[in-house]
């Protein structure tokens, strides 16, 4: 009986890979890729698949319980490959963007416990009614800069996750692998690097260009597909890797010869793919991992 | 009483400009703004509400029959800021590149015919299942260089529109100002310029900058806003200005100290604006282009 691939339906192009199979060394499960699953299942799902790391969110962990969390990582055996998502600092009220910078260490505490190197910072969007959106960015910068040794005390990399255009108002005013760069170079590679995202910077110009400028700052590497026509809910327009319009390929050699040898999460936001078993789900998106993603890595 | 803007509803701000008001001389309709009018109609709002110029698009024009259609805008003495829209030339296959360049050629007699010295192309998307988005930028630029010549004979120059990011695999592969200007500075200023559109670039970083690097090669200033949430189809997400994140003043003043001194064309794609009369759509545009946008040519 062929496997059939989620959400698409088609038959499935590869052999699901089993577990212990050396292809599958790098691969981590973000979470949200499973949004249905709590934590435990999550962290259940990827071990039985033969996951070696899951990718956390910070709202998962709060529901379960930090040491809790951390107990059913480490006793499952995974690595951390990341905690999402510190960020959100560029209110104009400087009470705000205080309360901002308490949230985000407790998001560092929060990373260092749970073990993982990498918190991911997305910066946030403009604020209500406010159109300068220079002064968002340098209001970003300037909070990331404020956090960089409260991390370095936590041996905690922050990420600076640049976001697709499309979310510039409302979520990520940082919109390219360059912008991010920019901000990101003030700093040791150790205390600021960058996300790199298929879906964000797929159609950056010069983005592999910009990826061999990030080098040892690249944190971490997330894949998932660009898909047309966008999805009504376009939070939720993010496709699974060769579903849509991205050169996995291409984009992974770029990351390797970058020199970054760490997890790849899959990262996937789309309704019918929450939709579906996340069994499924983990399956079909280890066999496009295999596929499209490991053999370039 | 007071009126009404379209589509928020709310009380206009300002009172609506009278046909012989000078804020008026710039102001330009692009006919898609009322997308449920004929060549005819627009132009005959456009003239009772004041305004100098509209801007054309191809497929109205070929319905209304191209000799008629000039007849009508030279009748009503309006000048043709610019016709939309030229392109579409990423195609894989080299017999579909060369029916594209054909239909460009043509284009250019239209626009010569009209009288308007600005053809806007919109470079197109990745063919289907094409994911070499290097590949069809550098078919682009290449199919843009052998459009020179023709436009050059025909008085027109090629006003390359890059294109927000959300439409690069559907739509448009020139993703940037600083992209397209890649692309002009190829040739003189009169032969190839660039479309400051912004829905398209207002988020892209460092684009005051392009915009005075732009200077003479800006051949059209086309505005609407950037709203969030984003609409189920996101090809009607161009909102009124004033009802979204784009900062009008500070773009404007950008443009105008590039040197800019045409017409501004407003270009919205928005389903309630469409489904609102006509005249009610352009007395708001008319209201929000002299708050937001003429006080700071």
């Amino acid at each position: 009986m062929t496997a059939l691939d989620v959400p698409s339906g088609r038959p499935a192009r590869v052999a699901t890979p089993a577990p212990g199979d050396p292809r599958l060394a790098r691969l981590s499960l973000n979470q949200r890729t499973t949004a249905n699953w709590s934590l435990r299942e999550a962290v259940d799902g990827a071990v039985a698949a033969g996951l070696p790391a899951i990718g956390l969110w910070r709202e998962p962990v709060a529901e379960t319980g930090l040491e809790t969390a951390r107990k059913i990582v480490d006793d499952a055996g995974l690595r951390v490959s990341s905690l999402c998502r510190g960020g959100f600092f560029t209110a104009s009220d400087p009470a705000e963007r205080a309360a901002a910078h308490e949230d985000n260490l407790r998001a560092l505490d929060e990373a260092a416990t749970l073990g993982t190197t990498a918190l991911v910072l997305v910066p946030g969007g403009l604020p209500p009614g406010d159109k300068d959106l220079a002064g968002a960015r340098t209001r970003a910068a300037e909070a990331i800069a404020a956090l960089v040794p409260a991390a370095v005390e936590r041996g905690v990399t922050l990420g600076i996750e640049p976001m697709n255009p499309i979310y510039a108002a409302d979520r990520g005013v940082v919109s390219t692998l360059a912008q991010a760069l920019d901000i990101a170079e003030h700093f040791a590679p150790h205390e600021v690097g960058v996300v790199v995202d298929t879906f964000h910077v797929w159609w950056e110009p010069g983005v592999h260009e910009q990826i061999a400028r990030a080098g040892e700052r690249i944190v971490s590497y997330q894949v998932c597909d660009w898909i047309t026509p966008l999805p009504a809910d376009s939070l939720l327009a993010r496709g699974m890797m060769g579903d849509g319009h991205v050169d996995f390929p291409a984009f992974t050699r770029a990351v390797a010869a970058a020199g970054y040898t760490g997890d790849v999460e899959v990262e996937i936001f789309h309704a019918d793919v929450w939709a579906a078993p996340g069994a499924e789900v983990v399956a079909t998106m280890a066999r496009r991992y295999v596929e499209l993603v490991e053999s370039y890595l």
